[in-house]
Order: structure tokens, then sequence, then C-alpha cells
């Protein structure tokens, strides 16, 4: 009789109200029920990212929907800029090299984030680039990029912008329309609280544009098809049988959202991340992103000596709770607790306690409760109820 | 968006394999189907009552399975003894006494368990006296009693021993036939780890017989009619509808509880109320109960100037957590921490740093951490997965 915690950054955990959701029959997608239901999710996405333009929902996971992005947006033998910062921006960079277009690729010192000074130099430095790839909280490090300061100097060359926020979206503001991102990308899993299966994908009216003359291939990833059916016929529909289960979970988590209300969602992971980043510290752990961190995780370097692997595996094996170790270059080096989604306070304390107990088993003494402690006064001292 | 605890002495939380459950379609109770189940659970449910007699099911709470009790076993005008150390003892005295039973009532100082020698005592001086009525979990209080003592003077004296159980079955031993307990009630929503709604009862040979000769009127809870329709057809049954998504429920959480073997059940909720009273006297806080704890529940007595009321309050408006205040006389005076059913060392470890905030809140100085500390000083020196 274990309990099992999920604090990843993603799958997150998922509320009860939207687990209890699958329980419901099936119904056909061709109704005005599920169409209701698409609509009801369309504005409430629109909301959550922050933009009028239409939010395609996608039946796959967050990669397809980047996949989607380069399908639409590029044609063989096109060079594009890669900004990246860690594993998942290089992912852009991967699906690039599939569909024949060319990459600059902009990588930074893993834990650092993109400086825009640099995309913009090798923006200006060549001018047949007009899509920049870049991220907005990236997973394996726990570094959130300055997107506001991206688009700019992406507009400024006349470039679009396709950011993936799969692991930031619904943890901290991210101003689509307002700061002019043209391609925004999210998965299920993560902010959404629901299971992973669906990817939602804004698109500005220059990205559509721009669709209309890609010629990479593309079919089950289509801009245009998806927005047709979305927005131009009487009622939203979708080009191809929709994951019905996900989309009815969707929209209650969509309503939990709103109920609460996104800036008070951003100011609740804004209060977890910074709880988490004050106890880590205060048990004498570098962070890897100290500078620039996202609010969805927290990437904790390993001192000499503490495998970050064995931290994860013993937080899973003997105390029933997931959380991420490192990914390529970090294996072994850092651990990830994430902080996103269906979390609140009472899952911060419970994975600071857990940290002390396993630091100290793994061999780096720390004194037990004093995480906690520094976790406590933040509930008090902010008036926090959780 | 803020998670909910149930830390109570009941209802308990109830695992998702076993909410899972409820959303079932609907059978009916006349079909082999049911019928299996029905023949499992009653299997299941004797291993747990440690008995080879039959446990009826009835669609009730607990105090209708208390009430069973008098029912069947006793004759209006009849004088039994009520042996309570408690809010919840005291109610088979108002039980009896709607059935114009005559009571002797030997009721403890509230937090003292119930002395045996005492029982031997009345039940020496009263011969007319054939059955007594006691508590073994005293929700109220947190006591335990000691049922075992209790059955050897009931049965040096020829008397039958039936015992409220409802809130301590399923967390500590209560060996039925070994020691001789003629009826054991219980309910679903404590151990059981299901929602309130079903109540199980023991009845030895010896009550059964004695229910052939009662007086007192019954039918809904008549034993002879739910005895003859479980054991004595071709197929277990039941003398009117059962309760059955509750049913179905049920088999799951004994199917969980059989997994996780029923002396590792005790185990588990020996450590939890070890490491609860730990912490509670670490914070300088008396029990109420120090000598002959339950290992159900832990009551906190409150020292001057702390309501018990306003530390239950505040668990539940600020952190989501329902605990429980006092009951009749001690309204005020305590507050009662659950650590029973489906509960684990990572809901100590959060009840306590909560308490920790609660007790400075509340204008009781306690060191933030210093309670949890205990708690991860157990987990560690004992080895504990959770």
């Amino acid at each position: 009789m274990k309990k099992k915690y999920v604090m990843a950054p993603g799958p997150t955990p998922i509320p009860s109200e939207v687990l209890a959701e699958a329980g419901q029959p099936i119904i056909h997608h061709r109704t005005p029920q599920f169409q209701e239901i698409l609509k009801a999710s369309e504005i409430a996405l629109q909301k959550i990212f922050r933009t009028n333009h239409p939010v395609i929902i996608f039946p796959s996971v967050g990669t397809g929907a980047m996949e989607s992005a380069v399908a639409n947006l590029t044609s063989p033998g096109e060079t594009v800029l890669v900004a990246s910062s860690g594993h998942f921006g290089n992912r852009w960079k991967e699906i690039c090299q599939a569909f024949q277009v060319q990459v600059d690729h902009y990588e930074t010192e893993w834990g650092k984030p993109i400086d825009s000074m640099e995309v913009q130099k090798r923006l200006k430095a060549n001018s047949n680039i007009h899509l920049v790839f870049s991220t907005f909280s990236e997973t394996s490090t726990g570094v959130r990029n300055d997107i506001q300061a991206l688009a700019k100097v992406t507009q400024a060359q006349n470039a679009l912008l396709v950011v993936d926020a799969i692991s930031g979206l619904g943890a901290m503001p991210l101003e689509t329309d307002l700061w002019g991102v043209d391609v925004v990308v999210a998965g299920s899993q993560k902010g959404f609280m629901i299971p992973p299966g669906l990817s939602f994908v804004s698109v500005s009216p220059k990205a559509l544009e721009k669709s209309k003359n890609s010629k990479s291939p593309k079919y089950y990833f289509s801009y245009e098809k998806s927005v047709k059916k979305l927005v131009e016929g009487k009622s939203p529909d979708t080009p191809f049988t929709p994951a019905i289960t996900l989309v009815i979970q969707l929209r209650k988590a969509l309503e939990l959202i709103e109920k609460e209300g996104i800036e008070n969602v951003w100011k609740r992971h804004e209060i977890l991340a910074r709880m988490t980043r004050t106890a880590v510290k205060a048990l004498g752990l570098p962070l890897l992103a100290p500078d620039s961190p996202s609010d969805a995780l927290t990437a904790v370097s390993c001192p000499e000596g503490l495998d970050g692997g064995a931290v994860s595996k013993m937080f899973r094996d003997d105390y029933g709770i997931s959380i991420a170790g490192g990914q390529g270059k970090l294996t072994g080096k850092i651990f990830r607790m994430g902080h996103l989604g269906y979390i609140d306070s009472s899952d911060v304390i419970l994975g600071i306690a857990t940290l002390e107990m396993v630091l100290n088993r793994l061999g780096k003494s720390v004194p037990l409760g004093a995480g906690v402690k520094t976790v406590q006064e933040i509930i008090l001292k902010e008036n926090i109820k959780f």
C-alpha cells in the first residue's frame, strides 16, 4: 500500500475530476455534443496561449507538434536558425535535418539561457534565414528563455519565431500575440494536467501564410487542413478523428484552470519554484540554472560523488516519487524536480523532506528538516493556503 | 487548485483502484457475477476478522451494525454491561436504552483504557448479566482497549462479548476466534478504505444461538435472515438488495489488503502511529492516551490557550487537510490526527509539517521542521520505503 507521486517535469499529476472524465461513455466526434466541447476547449486554449489566432489540437504528443512546425513552415534546402539551450532545443535541429532543412545551430552552454543578441547577430549575418526555432522552458536543464527578447529580434529581422513551450506553457506567462510569437507548441501532459496524447499549436496569420508556400511534406499535421476545419466551418471540427476522451478530459482541466485563473496559476508556479530553489540552496546544493530558472522544474547540480541517477532512482524505488535524472551530457550530473501542473505546497514539503533523506542515505549529509523549514517559512511569511 | 487530504479517523482516503471500481456499469445482484464477488469478499473479510464464522455485510454505516448487535442479542428488560472509554463506547448505552435494555455502565476517565478487572468485578456482582458491549479503538480519545483481556473475563463469567471495532479493525490485530469475541462490528470507511455505506459483523455460533431467543425487534438487521442467505443457500446471497457498487469496491480494497498482507498492514499502522506520537511529543504536546494508544489515530491534548477546534479548522480551511477536533466533553481540548487506511509515511510528513505551521500561527511556538525531523529519523533508522 504505497502511494505514488509524480514530481517530474511531465507527465504531471492529474486531478481526480479530470481522471473521472475518462470514465464517461465514448461519444461520437461528429456530433453537436463533441463540437461544443471542441469549441469551448479552443476558446479556453486561446486564453492560456494569449492569442486570438487558431490553436490547433493534434492527436499527438508534443514532438508531433514540433514536427508540425517544421513540416508546415519549411522547404527542403532552406536554412533556419535553431537557438537551443539543451536536449529538447536540439530536437528542433534533428527534426529539421530529417526534413532536409539546413540548420544554423546556436547552442548555449547547458544551464545557461539563450542570448537574444547572439540570435540577432546570426540573423543579420544571414539574410536568407526567415525562421527561428527555440524553446521557452528547457526541460533538460530547467532554464527559462526570454521569449519576449527573442521575438523582438526575430521580428526586427523579418523572421518568424517558433517556440517549443511544451513544459512552460501554463506555468509561466508567454504572451503569444503581444510579444509576436508566430507558432507556440504545447503538450497535454504538462501544465494542462491531462494524460499525454494531445498537442496544441497556435498559428499566427503570418505563419499560416508561410505554410501555404512550404514545400515540406505534411498531411496529418497540416495547418491548412486543421485551421480550415477549426475556423471556417459552421462548427469547429477536426480533419481526422480526434482523441475524443482526451479532449473531454482537456475541457475539464481547462475549466479547472479557468476557475483558478491563469494569473493565479502562474503565481502558484512561481511560489512553488521559489520554495524548491530556496530549500535546495539551504541544503547546500547548487542549481544548474541559477540565473534564469524555469518555474516548471528545478534542475539541481550534484556535488562530486553524488550520482543524480541514484537520487532519482531512490526517490522512485524507495519513496514512490517520480522525479527525473539528467539527460544527454548531464546524465548522472543533475537531478530534476518538477513543480508543474496539479502541484501545490504539500508536494514541495514532501519532495524536500524526501530529498533530505535521500541525500543522507547517499552519503551527502544534510540536516534533516532544514530544507522543509525554509518551505514552511515561505508558506507562513506569504500566508499561503494550500 | 488545492489538493485535499483526509487524515481523520474516518472517512479515510480511498485508493484510486478502488475509486475506479465505482465507475463500472451497475450489475444485478441476483447473478452469478455478483455472488462470486460476495463470496470472495466474505472469505477475505473472514481473514481480516480472524474468524471462521460468518461475517455479515450490511448496507448501513457502523452505527447500524452496532444496533444490529443490540437488536439481535438482547431482550427488553434484560440487563447488560457497557464498558466504555469515550463518546463511541457510550453509544452502546444509548442504543441499549432505545431498546428498553437496562445498562450497568462502567465508563473510564476519557483517555484511559478499560480495566478488565473492573468488568470482571461487575460481572461477578451481577450474575444476570450475560452480555458485555465494549470498544476496541475508541475514536473519540485514541485509546486502544485490551480486547483479549476483556474476552478472557467475559468468557470466564459465561457472558458474550460484543466489540465495536469500527476504527480499529484492519489497523491492529483483533483475534476474534482465538480470543473468543462473539460479535465484532466494523465499518467500510475506516481500515477498509472504501466510502461509508457498508458495515460488517462477525457472529459466533454462541451469538447466533442467543439471537434466536432474543425478543428485541429486528428485521433489516436480522442475523438469522442474513446468515441463512449467506451460508445456507447454494451461493452466498443477501436478504435485501445489497449496496452493489460498494460491495464491488470492497472486493477491490480487500484484494489490495490481501496483496499487502494483513500482518504488513498492521505493521504499517504501528509505524505510522509511532511516527505521529514521536513527532507530537517532540513538539512538546502531550498525548491524551499515552499509555494505551490506538494505532488508528492519535489524540493530542491542547496546552492552555490552544483551542483544538481552531487547530483542526486551520488544517482544513488553510491547508486542505481534514483532521478531527474533540467530541463531547473533549470539544476544544484535543485534536485528533488519523493514520488509518490508505495512509503512508508521506502523509505523516505532510501532517506533521502542517501541524508545526498551524501551532506557530495559533501562538504555540514550535521549531519548524523539528517534528518532521523525528519522522525522517524513524524512516531512515528503520529503512522504511513508502
